[in-house]
């Protein structure tokens, strides 16, 4: 039986605790969507005002050089590369998640066509995140591909013959359930098919090993549980066996072997180099370096192992208080129970007013997000999302979350029109 | 004969002036290289300091909606297209020039493919940037298509029935030398052949009218004379005629039609919105901005028409001093003497040394830049270039520069060992 007690006992316990020093969070705020947008760093105030006025304002064209500006991509993906199982100079940080998909998931076309060029399908989850799916069903077009798409049980009976590709988000962004990297790899690759991990909703939750899984091709994101401020720079990573075998199709500047050579033929940077294309966001870059900051600043804690303990017992917690204290109320689970199967979020499901629910909370301070069941066309229920993101979450604060969950729906306060109104949401 | 009094006279008149007053600028230096990378708007400090702090800090997630982070890029595009002859709606600012040329060539090859599929050719500069022609030749490889790579002068000659696409940069980055958009747009089209413009070193600095020069596809740089900071997002504009035609390849999220229904599927957005793709970096999205403000403020005292004048008059007196005083010391011009087929900017040549006379320069504080003869092909002479951005460059300015130039040659200091080693530029 937990008790708001039992909870102030346990963050008086909490040896990351102090890891949520680091952040300015706004008051009043409980805030569960850090798996949509991370929070701002404390020093990411001083670095970005130092980036404009110093390094641009005063140090202008030279930056590139004496602020080490053209390093940053490098630099920030070995930070990555240390939270994912990838080895230093195997990631680098760079464009847009879809973006970056569209790049390995060429490659990996590419080698398919030349290895086994009787296969001409990729294979993903009917749930994935929408942007994935539409980068592939453009290059599906683009190719004379098919875009399989199925449900996460249905995955291992679609590894055939005549696929090329898998393409799989390691934790679901709407229900938080993780697949089993390592065992889904080795099965995709008996079958002879190569792998596409999205870790957009792992990457600084969940500990990943792409090299110990022997995956294929990775992308992430930088602006959720990174904290790199909204739109930052996502990151790729391509296991080394494959990185030199292929241009990319986005063969800009930056990836080229000698970019300051100027020569007019494009000759692809060894490695993960080639995975750059143009010029990159330095304002943005050098922010999301504070935000992969706060997360490595838990490795002398124990790291991501630590901080994944904490994440299970705040998720084991949230759901937990929801049975405990809002039974009876017409709420699902879509997160997984078992650790092995979750990520850092809880979604819970109801016939309806999931959207009022999860805007009378945030009227309160307790801010979640809203996801429409697959796409709205009805095969799943309408979700509230609830990232616990064991950086800046406690245990006290899960109490606090659940218990307005509580009072929302015993008062029928979300029934108010003002939170019935639909506009546009991310 | 110019004398200092002359161009300080030619200041006093100069109703563009207290246009100076919107940036900041390093003491002591005289900013030649605003072609490579614009300098700081005073604005952008405390604009970022907000972002970071408020938007983000505190907003989080509801600033998407509160903060119309959703709407930068349309909302910036529109303010680009006032600078372009482009109409609100036809523009968006997103990606980098890299990319954003990815999709507009990939369209085009795709109109050309259903149009003219015997066209296989893409027609390009050989002195073009070279990311551009990285771009073309990684598509080129994926498509089948050839590019060809001609001189200048060659290229009225190559516009034959088998070339598809037209791809130029207006003006020369390494020379100067602009193109005569709406002449060449004409040519291209009577011989059948789509046009794709770059306006890296165009926008912001010469007028531009792509509908009235009835060109198809068109990108460009918002880092250059556009002020908006290190790597900041690019611009796309697609001829309204052919903006709903095809997807382009990236078809990410935010592309889509309604990219918060979350459908498995892809509907591209009408018109321009089809070329977003991923999440953008909110950060420098709102830097630029103040970019743009800065040269949109010249609209009341006459705007490019007014700029294009004294950037003329500029790069005019800096032709003119370098004839006066520099005579005897080696030096050729790169940059056309007729005003219509000159950009903003000066470049000079020298036989040797025009790496190490561009180094002494800095070290004097007239931060110029230095580019090898045609990517070290030997096929044309090294470069000496000068941007001369008529927002935040005085005709003083002008005169003290190449004085710093006489005074570097006539004292022969651009021979010390120091000014001698190269290494990574940009």
């Amino acid at each position: 039986m937990h008790t708001l007690q039992t909870c102030q006992e346990l963050d008086a316990a909490d040896t990351l605790a102090p890891l949520r020093q680091q952040f300015s969070l706004p008051e009043g705020v409980i805030y569960l969507d850090g798996n949509s947008l991370g929070v701002l760093p404390t020093a990411a105030s001083a670095r970005v005002a130092e980036v404009v006025s110093q390094e641009w304002g005063q140090g202008l064209i030279r930056s590139w050089n004496s602020a080490g500006w053209f390093e940053l991509p490098r630099r920030l993906g070995d930070k990555i590369a240390r939270l994912i199982g990838a080895r230093p100079g195997e990631v680098v940080a760079t464009d847009s998640t879809s973006i970056n998909l569209y790049k390995v998931l060429s490659a990996a076309l590419n080698i398919a066509a030349e290895d086994a060029p009787a296969r001409k399908r990729i294979v993903s989850e009917r749930s994935n995140f929408p942007t994935d799916l539409y980068i592939a069903e453009g290059l599906c077009r683009e190719r004379g591909y098919t875009l399989q798409l199925v449900e996460p049980e249905d995955i291992a009976a679609a590894l055939t013959a005549d696929v090329a590709v898998l393409m799989l988000t390691h934790v679901n962004y709407r229900t938080g359930a993780m697949h089993d990297m390592a065992a889904v790899t080795r099965a995709a690759h008996a079958a002879g098919i190569l792998t596409v991990w999205d870790l957009a909703h792992s990457a600084g939750a969940v500990p990943v090993d792409l090299n110990g899984a022997r995956a294929d091709f990775s992308i992430g994101c930088g602006y959720k549980y990174l904290n790199g401020g909204p739109g930052a720079p996502a990151f790729v990573w391509v296991n080394p066996r494959h990185a030199d075998r292929f241009w990319q199709p986005l063969s800009g500047w930056w990836g080229h072997a000698n970019p300051f050579a100027f020569t007019p033929d494009y000759q692809p940077a060894p490695g993960i180099g080639r995975y750059l294309c143009g010029t990159q966001p330095i304002i943005n870059l050098a922010v999301l370096e504070c935000g992969l900051d706060t997360v490595l600043a838990a490795e002398p804690l124990g790291g991501m192992t630590a901080l994944r303990t904490k994440s299970l017992a705040l998720t084991d917690l949230f759901i937990a208080l929801v049975e405990q204290r809002c039974g009876g109320y017409g709420l699902g689970l879509a997160t997984p129970r078992e650790h092995a199967a979750r990520g850092s979020q809880v979604c819970l499901t109801r016939d309806e007013g999931a959207f009022a629910i999860v805007q009378a909370l945030i009227a309160r301070g307790v801010i979640g997000d809203f996801r429409a069941g697959d796409g709205g066309l009805g095969r799943h229920k309408d979700i509230l999302r609830f990232g616990l993101t064991p950086l800046y979450i406690g245990f006290e604060d899960v109490w606090h979350a659940v218990e307005h969950l509580r009072q929302v729906l015993e008062s029928g306060e979300w029934q108010k029109p003002e939170f019935n109104q639909k506009h546009a949401v991310t």
